[in-house]
């Protein structure tokens, strides 16, 4: 009798666990100026569908059981193999004509990170990023360092000509022609040539891609990946592969993943400034992400976005800019994808 | 008449800003096993007397109508340049018996910063730090890409052997040698051998140095300098450079500088954390930075401390380890120095 009981109080609580946790998945493909009136029809549907696909096989992780952890690696790694975002290949390249990576993941659960900065020859920055976190002492580890560490485990090793892209090289080529004309980002007494100042950020292009997912045993998840900024220079870091500023995860708040003016996002803290309005301040996920993107950010002139989800399944997906590469999937089952504002 | 009021009334307003505000100055030598049984006299007095010079050169700054962030930049190249601590001459190695060198340093009145990391020929990291702000539209660089930022900023550049301290060598000698007997931090399978599990962290010497403080404009900066972990490999970058975790300030909050095991800073956005604290719940300088360090860390098993400013002078220098080199300079104009606990 007793043990029948057990039984049943057993599969109750299994059965209210699952019944109350709902699994969702956001990705972001890099906001910036994406307008409609740019894009081809052809060009609209080709993004739609890479970012579909991304959701569609992150979301099945989760589905079959798996952790947020592996649905945000599987959705970033689609992204990354993709050229028409700035991550992985078709990384944007630097002022010497290469592409430097960084990412960063986080787990909700534990509260370990990993992160990898400036590596050239990782196929995967975020699988290099979750190596660090999982078999290394450390957070962050940067440059060559990085990419030995990459090696000895096993991951997948490329010359720089994977990262290649015309367009990419094209757009470095441009940009270099106009700093020839215009002044550089690094010319000194060139007006907005430093942080806090305005510079053209939107030529430098965005696209980095993230994504954060919550899984059926209620554990967050943030991965993000870019290849920065187009003529970067001096092994530049962006607010990506930083804790707290572009990737941060917390079971007790939200994951997030940031992409934007990657300076305006470290120096504000942007990805734990949300976790911490819900925490000390009992905003909602969706409020505190709205008043640190659309409020907090604006008034400092940092342009960007963020994705965001929280243990419950709650979503946000705000920015500032004139689009995001941006879509869900929730409960239902289907891909929502956006672009521009609205849709 | 109406002239004469108005400048009664400019007079009355000048004198009660020079009266409200304080200026005062916070300085740490890193933090660990500091015991009194472990340290003779001498090295007592001569770890006390360059703090003392630290301390009182920083304030001098201050107390010449100079700014915080030329306080900060003053008093942590003192220490950079003492081999007593873990930061520029003095550095720790790393597994290839090289010195990396990071730094941080951020500005609480424009929200500016800027950090370099993995550099091994910059004389000053924390000058490099402040050009990375001051002429450059970034905020962190890395690497060799850092060197090259800090060589046409006209920095003083060294050969490595500039960093090399003997005591520093032997260390890293005696660090190999337990490993190749234990085990090492890099293992897999070793017990303690990754992050969030306990590793002797204390036996990687802690070290890092920093400085905080308000000047007589009420704009508050903090600057952090380190090493980081001997024998670390890899490309390890630890909190100091990352803004947010081992170096944060905001006039409207506090400045501070950390030290200690750095992932544990990391992963918990420990400068920003205080801040966020006394930002949204309303604490005290004091009741944050004691929350953060005392219970938050403690709880997670992180090791260290900070040192912590506001604008109204007020100071915080909380640490969990067994001491922590620290002192500060008030409006009094004395030097108070400490090691251990409470003295």
């Amino acid at each position: 009798m007793m043990k029948k009981l057990l039984l049943l109080l057993f599969f109750f609580s299994a059965l209210g666990a699952t019944a109350q946790q709902k699994i969702g998945l956001v990705i972001h493909g890099g906001a910036g100026t994406i307008k409609k009136e740019n894009m081809t029809p052809e060009q609209d549907k080709e993004y739609r569908q890479k970012l579909q696909e991304a959701l569609t096989a992150g979301y099945a992780v989760l589905d079959e059981g798996g952790t947020s952890l592996e649905a945000v690696t599987t959705a970033v790694q689609i992204l990354e193999t993709s050229p028409l975002f700035n991550a992985g290949r078709g990384a944007v390249f630097t002022h010497d004509g290469k592409n430097e990576l960084d990412a960063a993941i986080m787990d909700g659960n534990t509260g370990l990170a990993g992160a990898v900065a400036a590596v050239s020859h990782i196929k995967s920055p975020i699988l290099a990023a979750q190596a660090v976190m999982l078999h290394s002492p450390h957070v962050m580890l940067v440059g060559e360092g990085a990419e030995q560490f990459a090696r000895e485990q096993g991951l997948e090793m490329v010359e720089p000509e994977y990262f290649f892209d015309q367009r990419r090289f094209e757009q470095l080529k441009r940009v270099q022609e106009r700093e020839k004309e215009q002044g550089s980002l690094y010319s000194p007494n060139q007006p907005g040539s430093y942080q806090g100042k305005d510079f053209h950020f939107e030529d430098y292009k965005f696209g980095t891609v993230g994504c954060v997912a919550v899984d059926e045993y209620g554990n967050v998840a943030a991965g993000t990946s870019t290849g920065g900024m187009t003529n970067k220079r001096y092994g530049r870091v962006g607010d990506v592969p930083i804790i707290g500023a572009g990737t941060y995860a917390d079971n007790e708040t939200c994951a997030v993943s940031a992409t934007g003016h990657g300076e305006y996002f470290i120096r504000n803290v942007v990805a734990y400034d949300i976790a911490a309005l819900m925490k000390y301040e009992d905003l909602s996920l969706e409020e505190a992400a709205e008043k640190v993107v659309m409020e907090k950010l604006v008034e400092k002139g940092g342009s960007g976005g963020v994705i965001a989800i929280d243990r419950e399944g709650n979503i946000a997906m705000p920015f500032n800019s004139e689009g995001m590469f941006r879509g869900y999937m929730k409960e239902d089952g289907e891909p929502h994808v956006f672009i521009y504002k609205g849709e």
